[in-house]
């Protein structure tokens, strides 16, 4: 199934995506839910119902009024998820950010796959990003893949991790550099760097849509793998490109080590982290390591940010600064 | 006011303290929800009749049933909170962790008021606290105050920030050191370290409560702050001893960071960050310093941590084993 959310008089309404049309999933069938979030902790009684309420739209035997997509003010497709985390499983993006700042690569890279939580609160769907003065400071995208999931669980191997996954979309994880590596400076990860918006969508895609891009995981590793071919491009032009097959720790491991004496719960979202090549920061790093003459960039207003993954469909942005001088960069409050 | 959630029937009821007995808002008065969630979405609206009926109950005017606080199953004050973010407002909690680590204070400490997201789906109140095998790798508690939103807002000056504040309460930010220690030499900070286990309670007391102990701010600092007297015992034996004045960040000023181009949302949760003396980690480097004969300590199954704040009444937790020897640390992948 494709599962899109979108803004129905001010409310959000979960349809299903069929040849670019969206059809209401409670008016096709009053047994579904109206909303992602239902669906998500209901996933196990309703999946089944869904699917053939699907199969029923495409054989003509349900017959609802449709919207086209495009005329639609699409939303996240889970526009309030119950937390997100973004892992860090792409090995050639750490590799990379490494080299660029001339050191080694780090060993525990490969042993462990870590995540940090961000902003849940932040998540948003296509459309504008309203940046402040300090988020213009070096302001990036993060091409990356994004998981949700439809059931409680604790204390779950990687073996059986995939069965808590309720699709795949794309993810845009926006960064405020200089915000970021301030606060980085102090240890305790990215915040404020990345807690204005991160985007996901336009569309959740069930595994079984994704069935013929399966390959294995890399050696060693565990969990469902897909070759899709990852794309970003900035006012028209390709800056990044990736796949999502080159993850290193699988979204089924990630998943082991988050529920590890912790809850995992329906629509909690995970990301893959950034694939590599897929911001600027990697992007202008190696750039300027290979020539002294290469033009840094970061988004600017008006900047239109696209991406795409084979399979789940292309995600488009709007950098939008706010009318305000005010900065919180460097405030210095040391004491008297 | 002093509020608590207990368990009622299974489902989380929200009730005023007074002279150590809990009495249902909602049975008070109609008008009053039942559970803390509702009230702090509805504050505004809310406050002053939640304070009459306080008041009336007091005088006897309202003359209902109560239970004694020490026969109810206290749970955290905000069960479900919104989101929950951890600050780092003691100076001397950072810079004596540095001095362990033989590093020099950092400058960047007071320059802003730094914080990361942590899993607000992992807050609880007092009692058991459920610990797999690798949180006992350098089991700690983390002695800290903790603040809960009540209104919606962003782009807020730390002048105004303390209007945002429903209340305060004791915070113990649970803390698997070695987990951490391992997850942050990737830089992306605590996680996995601290997902397990975030206990806040056992009252959420509102600010005019705590008048009669207000104290300036810091040197250069803005907001409400408050000589609160700050205790930790292991096993009845005072380990930690703090003041929430102390904090060289205020509340206000973290509050205005969070809210820099990001919305705040009432339910959301901000701990003060570890006070200085507050945990194990701190008290070991220490000890080891001073002493080469110190006895390093960590807490072990069984352990019961008591935390008390003046005014914000004492908080009991046990730690709790569980059966089962599976552990996610170095579990070493590396590519065959």
């Amino acid at each position: 199934m494709k599962l899109v959310t979108y803004s129905r008089q001010g409310k959000e309404q979960l349809a299903f995506l069929i040849d670019n049309k969206l059809y209401n999933t409670n008016t096709a069938n009053a047994a579904l839910p109206s909303t992602m979030m239902e669906l998500l902790k209901d996933w196990e009684a309703k999946v089944d119902i869904a699917r053939g309420t699907e199969a029923d739209i495409k054989s003509g035997k349900i017959n609802i009024e449709s919207i086209a997509f495009e005329t639609a003010t699409i939303l996240a497709p889970v526009p309030n998820p119950t937390s997100c985390r973004d892992g860090y499983a792409f090995r050639q993006h750490v590799a990379a950010a490494r080299r660029n700042r001339k050191v080694d690569m780090i060993a525990e890279f490969d042993q462990y796959p870590i995540f940090y939580f961000t902003n849940h609160n932040a998540i948003q769907g296509p459309g504008e990003i309203p940046c402040m003065p300090d988020h213009f400071q070096k302001l990036d995208f993060e091409l990356e893949a994004a998981v949700v999931l439809c059931k409680k669980g604790r204390n779950i191997k990687a073996e059986e991790a995939d069965q808590y996954i309720a699709g795949y979309m794309i993810m845009n994880d926006m960064s405020a550099r200089t915000l970021q590596m301030e606060e980085m400076l102090l240890n305790l990860g990215p915040a404020k760097g990345k807690d204005f918006s991160t985007v996901i969508g336009p569309i959740l895609v069930t595994p079984d849509e994704l069935e013929a891009y399966k390959v294995p995981a890399k050696p060693n590793h565990v969990g469902n793998n897909y070759n899709l071919g990852m794309k970003c491009w900035v006012n028209g032009v390709l800056v990044s490109e990736g796949n999502v097959a080159d993850m290193d720790w699988t979204f089924a491991e990630i998943v082991e080590r988050c529920a590890y004496g912790a809850d995992i719960l329906p629509g909690d979202v995970i990301g893959s982290g950034t694939v590599g090549t897929g911001c600027f920061l990697e992007l202008n790093g190696t750039g300027l390591l290979n020539d002294p003459n290469y033009k840094v960039q970061w988004l600017q207003p008006g900047d239109v940010v696209e991406m795409e993954i084979d399979g789940l469909g292309k995600l488009k942005n709007t950098i939008v600064a706010e009318n305000t001088d005010w900065s919180i960069l460097k405030i210095k409050k040391m004491p008297a």
